[in-house]
């Protein structure tokens, strides 16, 4: 009943649409059943609370009285767990308790799904979005499936912004035809994928003060996926929505459950500070599937409620400080910085970010992606994360799966294919 | 840290969007507790399997080794779970086991979303879809943001195609200078929501011809939403994928795992003829949401193997076809026939779809809807299901939540407010 590609009219949305460029380079490695991959995002399996998850289920079932927790949830979310979302995010901010609106807290399927209600409400085709350099491709693919430009902000050699650079490039944009097209700033500065590095608050002031002197109060978006995974301390910055300097702005605040409890129950969540922004999410929301489903939602009530969600943290910001020490001794010990790579120890996150030596390419398919293969080891070509120009030199490697072992056996064929490189 | 309507400039979608008109309509109404709803399209809750999914989690969590059912899966969904439903498919259409393709079988947040998919990678602004009078009205909310227009077959008194009044407009169509516009055809051809009536081989294989002879061999959507739902029997007729009149044509079929077994695990699937589609499909998956929680697909993959779906839905078709009965009886007790309504006893699925006697506007806000509101009875105006032109005289009523005390006692309060109009 199946046939091949058809010659249909798909509509402008679909006609931009494209197998993500991850996907071709995966597919053909993992079809490699001895490829080790410091590729993919994924979190550690072995952490994962299948247990806490049993017995919160379990909970739930002998409750007695009719499973509302099977039944369908509201569009906007399960209140109870709005309600603690919001109550937490209010504490790592500082904010007094009630200063995060419950009624302004939207759960999705994941944050992703929430990044992608935002900017679809905000941005048309053409439009601009200022992001830094470097950030997080599948954000990156779908502002391509949207049609909108990715802009990035000059960042310094270290990582941090280049403000003087940011402050050029906004001022230009502010004074230039294109400012009505810049609809919106998106930062994840918090352990960001794949840069590892958060931001202070020095440089998120500088920038609300920068777009407002170029007449670019636009709405910002603040992904604080991997906040809650910093390694021995949480990241000092207050968000956007704390920061004063950015009382002017229309704000997204997302977070998740995914990263620091268990990407199976894929839930996420994002605090608004504007209601037309926020209303146009839910109703697109509604379009798409009015609303996540509430059984993992009641899950994730159940475990924040009875604290647990603190201590899986407590343990997972053990677990992978332990595996980036773990992969970056590794790297060390392999010769890479021998071989004329740098990179930086992340504070928390999942990934390390390694600049190559000058003339190696990391693109999928170059000589140092074949050099990989070779040695059945995958990463994320950094090109990838990075907006116009091109950039080909660096790489994003991610310690979140592979176990302790396995880490150390990837590093060692990394190495191997960086020496090759030089050595050539 | 919140502030109230911003000015901002929205994106054309984010413009087009706005509350959906039900919410509007069920807020009010539903901040009073005395309200009994046969508005809501949810299940029965006190069928929810409660007691299965606990122990299909506990299984999950007791299989020993990495929880992978805790871990991301993949963009188009668990390779399990998609063969069993294809396999599923297949019996009930009647073809070979391997006939439909687990490859071209995409696993999502409900088929709501599926839907959403499959419309914004084929319709743009001012296209038209061809849908059924009466149709799903949240498919009519969707493409009100999609601003797609839907265009209703004429159907007959009893709710069947008027296949002659089909084929004239489909010939016009095809005709007229709107003919590149006519992007896809959308039935809900099994105990459709909210008709409860199902659409007939001869009726199917009809509308392939006129389109075909029209030059019309558009993409077909067949939403199966409630196929499994049949009360003494399934419905006779194939799918779409079977049919073959259809075998030209792009198909995507939609089937869900919310009403016949758990509307809080919120998981449908799709089943795609046409590769073009299906990888667009999920190429602007990847960007929403990168795939549907793992875990949930994974208690329903265990679900299934073990014959609990089957014995779950037989159980469901008993349930909801005494309370059909039951909601049907008390309506014809209350009168309500006397007062010059009419309706048909559906064969499946969860609704009433009744039609009001001349001079009753049944539109939210009107004489009737208030009569409702006094009597603290809550239904959705017909006219939210209907395409143009605008017809009032309809309601849908679900048996699907209430308790059958509970019905009984909202059927009586339906046909006071409903006497009291023809009183007056």
């Amino acid at each position: 009943m199946t046939h091949g590609p058809s010659d249909l009219p798909f509509s402008r949305l679909g006609a931009r649409l494209h197998p993500p460029a991850i996907a071709a380079l995966m597919n053909t490695a993992l079809a490699d059943p001895g490829m080790l991959s410091l590729a993919a995002g994924f979190t550690d399996t072995a952490t994962l609370p299948a247990e806490a998850v049993a017995a919160a289920v379990a909970e739930l079932a002998a409750r007695g009285g009719p499973p509302e927790f099977l039944q369908y949830g509201a569009n906007r979310g399960r209140e109870g767990l709005r309600r603690l979302l919001a109550a937490c995010t209010a504490v790592l901010d500082g904010l007094p308790a009630g200063a995060i609106d419950p009624e302004r807290t939207l759960i999705g399927n994941g944050s992703q799904q929430l990044l992608h209600l935002a900017v679809a409400v905000l941005a048309d085709p053409g439009d601009i979005l200022l992001v830094e350099r470097p950030t997080y491709f599948v954000f990156m693919e779908m502002l391509g499936g949207l049609g909108v430009e990715p802009v990035g902000l000059p960042a310094a050699a270290d990582g941090s912004l280049d403000l003087d650079a940011c402050a050029a490039l906004i001022a230009d944009l502010g004074a230039s035809p294109r400012r009505a097209r810049v609809k919106a700033l998106y930062l994840m500065s918090y352990f960001g994928n794949p840069s590892g590095l958060s931001r202070t608050e020095t440089e998120k002031t500088a920038l609300a003060q920068m777009l407002a002197r170029a007449g670019l109060v636009v709405p910002v978006l603040e992904d604080a996926a991997y906040r809650d995974l910093g390694f021995e301390r949480p990241w000092p910055a207050r968000s956007v929505l704390a920061l004063e300097a950015f009382d002017a702005f229309p704000r997204l605040y997302l977070g998740t459950l995914t990263k620091p409890f268990a990407t199976g129950l894929k839930i996420g969540y994002a605090h608004a500070s504007d209601a037309a922004w926020f209303d146009r999410m839910c109703w697109l929301k509604g379009h798409e599937d009015f609303g996540t489903a509430n059984f993992n939602q009641a899950i994730l009530e159940r475990i924040i409620e009875t604290q647990q969600l603190e201590r899986h943290i407590a343990m997972l910001r053990a677990r992978y400080a332990a595996k980036m020490r773990a992969l970056d001794a590794a790297l060390e010990r392999g010769g890479l910085r021998e071989a004329g790579w740098s990179w930086s120890r992340p504070e928390g996150g999942l990934y390390l970010w390694l600049r190559a030596p000058d003339g190696v390419d990391t693109d999928g398919e170059g000589p140092f992606w074949r050099a990989c293969m070779r040695e059945h080891v995958l990463y994320v070509p950094g090109g990838l994360c990075l907006p116009a120009p091109v950039d080909r030199r660096f790489v994003r490697l991610s310690y979140g799966v592979l176990a302790d072992d396995a880490l150390a056996e990837a590093a060692a064929r990394f190495c191997r294919a960086a020496k090759s490189m030089t050595a050539g």
